[in-house]
């Protein structure tokens, strides 16, 4: 049994320069006109560079965006979930033409050069046309004027409404992973390396836990049904940007390790993370999970309860469904091909005397242990007990360390405050 | 999504005749030649006239016992994977030609006519040469000269050694569903039931529990593992005869009932019982309890740790490596279509706080709750406690109560003969 191949048709589609190419399009991008990126376009570039993102090999054309919109498909009739744009205000792009290259950049890193084969505007209303569609649930009644609420309280549509008005299209070459290869050692591994493993492995049917918080127990469990029913599971965590107040990538990986090390048959699980930020799309979000995931070798993604979910702007499994909505192109080429592995609700049961889901478990609330992450995060960061079984002591010691940390910066900050007052 | 179609490309195949068909046959039969048939061919004829063994319509000829052993393939070319034979003695088919009908009948009971359309002569070298290619394992190093010990412990062998010098093949019009309907009402489902039961549940992807034994945690978990990953699970027990010392199917039956009760959701489990003697064939019989569950509606069969084994005649997953190496017509009629959901050996661990399989938990056998089928028995009949997490309280007490009644019925039995010698 072979992997399933990448999505797209065209095999891992990378364009990360190595080598000679790599230090003679350095050495041009330092001389071509520069625009400054946004942390989630920096990110789309590192999975265009190393595969994560086949068959994109650039930003989308109006016609792409336009397709992903309204049908989920790029012009070509591939399938594709949310739009992968590239802006600039109207006085960064000015003076750049059809046909020209760019240089990428943000922070000082040159991320990237691009051939510039569209330059279109985007109106507001096209950002909020985009909005509604990419964004907006399935159930319309409860969200009311969706576009109002989410205006405030949206981070995914705050984002889109954000972008700036010209969009740049065209194909680009990358020139850099950023800080994930070193910062990341071990963890940050492209497409063509969890295949690689996979492969020795001889892992045909593999499973992905998409993780951007703590792992705890219901987490594990997911895991555990994949690791039954396949051949193996990846624990693939967001190491890109979160929303403030959120765990630390490092901190959740040290997690990850420690429970893998104490509660998992190693050689059924790989841990690895990729370079993106939370778009914070929803339902089209976890279509995206899916989609790069198959790049990464992956052929069931596990969708739990609110995957991917923002707020209250989506039903609890609203991430699920999609899948049985999503457009199936004829050609398996332009096909999504990881299928999901939809799992209910889990928590530890009393009474079932072990991890249950909604799917298996008849007893009542109080016979469950379910903490909400905000809760858990208050208990954690003002020392609280945890409820039993809830997550695993070792998991929960880092996390209170980590917590730990956090007040004391706090506390000497505020005492370098009060002497600084007393002088 | 449709259920899955009945074995063999032809709908189900019942041969059960209703009505006045029936009133007619049976008038016919007491006037034919008896033969007097096997619980194992009771077993295999109800299942032809429910549709349990669709393509079957009749006992198997020689070129079909043939294509069976050595192939797993009908003369037609559809897969099956162990001999259906209909035999008798010399004496006995005297008189029998091809052509004949004749009246099979098992304690005064008519279950069908048959028409004879080939009668041959099984030496006990053939039967030999079928008990090494169906019932010998793969292992054939550690099993010595197989047939020598086959001969000496393996039921499955003895039956076919046992099984009459001629063989009669043809078609049959079943009569009597036996003791099944009555004695077994709502547990004994035809295939006809539990498709229209998948349908209205609007399930496609079910999967079967095949249970031979009281259910306990480690079985509870294969179901539970199979309802997170399918649209619900059947839980199907043999309701015909095992071996002496088992426990008889009410009493099974009334366990699951109490399990399904307490601690499943009920939404998601069906149970129900099918008629058939146990074979005793291994990893062969692994393979037709995923044909006949096909009939049934159902698309995934469990297949544990040693599924139908039989004393250390096959290794612990010879079951589940069968289902690679069975023959795959191109015809996906002739094909087995029910797959196995293939789960390791499992267990409650206290490490893991909870079940857990051999795939999962990384702990040691110290920390974990295992107990075999024949210590549990002993624990139960002789009174002492069960480990902890090993099964439900609910069940347990229903065995300690059946335990107890056959010790009651042991100590009168005594109490009679000793009265009877003071006497």
């Amino acid at each position: 049994m072979a992997l399933v191949p990448p999505h797209g048709g065209k095999g891992l589609v990378c364009s990360l320069l190595t080598g000679s190419d790599l230090d003679a399009e350095k050495q041009k991008a330092a001389g071509l006109k520069k625009i400054q990126i946004s942390a989630q376009a920096k990110g789309d570039l590192i999975m265009m560079g190393i595969g994560g993102f086949s068959p994109l090999d650039g930003f989308m054309t109006k016609a792409d965006w336009k397709g992903v919109c309204e049908n989920m498909l790029l012009a070509d009739g591939t399938f594709w979930p949310v739009p992968v744009m590239l802006t600039a205000s109207k006085d960064e792009s000015d003076g750049i033409n059809v046909g020209d290259e760019i240089t990428l950049e943000r922070e000082g890193e040159i991320y990237a050069t691009m051939k510039v084969t569209e330059k279109y505007e985007m109106t507001d209303e096209d950002k909020k046309w985009e909005s509604e569609l990419v964004y907006k649930g399935a159930g319309e009644d409860s969200q009311g004027d969706f576009m109002k609420t989410a205006l405030e309280d949206h981070p995914g549509v705050q984002m889109v409404m954000a972008r700036k008005a010209i969009c740049l299209a065209g194909p680009v070459k990358v020139l850099s992973e950023g800080e994930y290869p070193t910062e990341y050692k071990g963890i940050y591994l492209r497409p063509a390396q969890t295949r690689e493993i996979f492969e020795e492995k001889g892992w045909s049917k593999i499973a992905a836990l998409q993780l951007r918080n703590p792992m705890h127990r219901s987490h594990e469990y997911l895991c555990k049904i994949a690791v039954e029913v396949c051949d193996g599971v990846i624990i693939h965590s967001l190491i890109g940007n979160l929303k403030p107040g959120d765990i630390p990538a490092s901190v959740r990986v040290k997690c990850i390790d420690t429970l893998v090390n104490g509660y998992f048959v190693k050689d059924n699980v790989v841990q690895g993370g990729y370079p993106l930020d939370m778009r914070y799309a929803g339902p089209r979000e976890a279509l995206l999970h899916a989609t790069f995931r198959q790049n990464y070798g992956v052929s069931r993604m596990i969708i739990g309860r609110d995957h991917a979910g923002v707020g209250d702007f989506y039903g609890m499994f609203e991430a699920q469904d999609i899948f049985d909505k999503m457009p199936k192109p004829d050609d398996p080429g332009k096909r999504l091909l990881c299928e999901p592995l939809k799992i209910d609700w889990t928590f530890y049961c009393f009474k079932c005397d072990g991890m249950a889901s909604m799917r298996t478990c008849p007893h009542g609330k109080d016979d469950r242990v379910i903490l909400s992450g905000t809760k858990l995060r208050k208990m954690l960061s003002d020392g609280s007990d945890i409820p039993d079984h809830f997550g695993r002591d070792e998991v929960l010691t880092i996390l209170r360390g980590y917590y730990e940390g956090l007040t004391e910066k706090v506390e000497i900050k505020m005492q370098k405050a009060a002497s600084g007052e007393a002088m």
